[in-house]
């Protein structure tokens, strides 16, 4: 899967912005330059609930429709950008 | 209160890396250049417990020491690294 497509035809730069470091309001993280590590576990605790605090809820139903393979690839992705 | 000196202070450099993009683990997250707003909202949810996934748990503890003003401080000490 390519991350860097799935980044943009999930949605993500809707919140995250298209380089993922210009999110839409302050309370949204810049997304790129964390450990693939981090990034992926983060995207799968939103996903699951376990990580619901913030805005993060709202994710939730985005995240809902991104399989784990994807969520791996859009991580890869994400960690080799700054 | 000044941020750089609590965050050596109350321990966050032991995990986040001194410059604070240096973590001892993968599954820390990097700290320096997010928006103020969102590194405290972290800190504030950590210490309530409302944020308690991956490793953020381990910091609960930590966060007791640490007063609302010094999180602020931490927070605008962080955002304006890089």
């Amino acid at each position: 899967a390519d991350g860097e497509a799935l980044y943009a035809s999930k949605g993500c730069l809707a919140c995250h912005g298209a380089d993922g470091k210009s999110p839409i309001a302050p309370a949204y993280p810049k997304v790129v330059g964390q450990s693939k590590e981090y990034t992926e576990q983060q995207m799968k605790d939103i996903k699951s609930g376990a990580r619901s605090n913030g805005q993060s809820a709202v994710m939730k139903g985005i995240m809902a429709a991104v399989t784990d393979e994807e969520i791996k690839a859009i991580a890869e992705f994400l960690a080799s950008s700054s």
